[in-house]
């Protein structure tokens, strides 16, 4: 396998919204499905965020159901700069990523900007860490790198 | 398992594009994923394809790549009116649809109807049809049903 990341296997996909209660209920609703309890991003001292390179406030709602194959994660950013808050602004809600689990966050995230696809945000959480890759331009769609540390 | 699908597993992320070419090698170099042919769909005759009621002569280039869990579709739509033109002219390239595998089209289809979840565009493929359901108000993201002819 080659490829920049060593992995082309979509883990997740996260789609933005205005109102992750209302989304997420409809989707509980519309496939049949627990409607799980969202909950907010952890704050800068834990998270660590970095928003275009300088540390932001940012946070955001997440919620994740379970569809089979991968998780589907809606976003509800709030309104500090965040590349959710920026893509919503742009965009309107819908799809912002694909998710991938890699290896190597620090090597990955400089592999991909000497290639040309810069980092826009990264993050800690507990038991990993995310990075969001500026892939709009060739690909359509912004990649999520995903690294779990090992239990 | 309930909800209106009777099935929660996606199987395919479908994504538009203005270059079906340049996005397709894109995508191909940054995974490290053979580049697969390009296709033209079925003219109305054979495709049958009907968007908001009325048959249409739209058609689409049309690429799959295999990302493990599921399938990513890029798709470069003619300029006729279709589901696929129509919502790149209004949220520009991105992410279109989530596709899940059903039975029984029709019924689904009505089911769908009744609960509010219009028919935007269907058609026939080779060994299947396809219909996408206008959800995007309430999932932000449209649903398309995919039914294969059993073997």
């Amino acid at each position: 396998m080659s490829g920049l990341l060593g992995n082309h296997f979509i883990t997740q996909i996260g789609i933005l919204v205005n109102d992750i209660e209302k989304t997420s209920k409809a989707y509980s609703e519309f496939f049949g499905v627990p409607q799980p309890e969202a909950f907010l991003t952890d704050t800068l001292d834990k998270a660590q965020t970095e928003y275009n390179g300088e540390p932001s406030v940012a946070r955001a709602k997440l919620a994740f159901f379970d569809m089979g194959s991968l998780q589907l994660e809606l976003i509800e950013p709030d309104e500090h700069p965040s590349t959710w808050r920026n893509y919503l602004n742009e965009h309107g809600e819908g799809p912002h990523h694909i998710a991938f689990v890699i290896e190597g966050m620090k090597e990955k995230i400089e592999l991909l900007d000497r290639k040309g696809f810069s980092l826009q945000q990264k993050g800690e959480y507990e038991g990993g860490r995310y990075a969001y890759i500026d892939t709009f331009k060739d690909l359509k769609v912004l990649v999520e790198l995903l690294e779990n540390d090992k239990k």
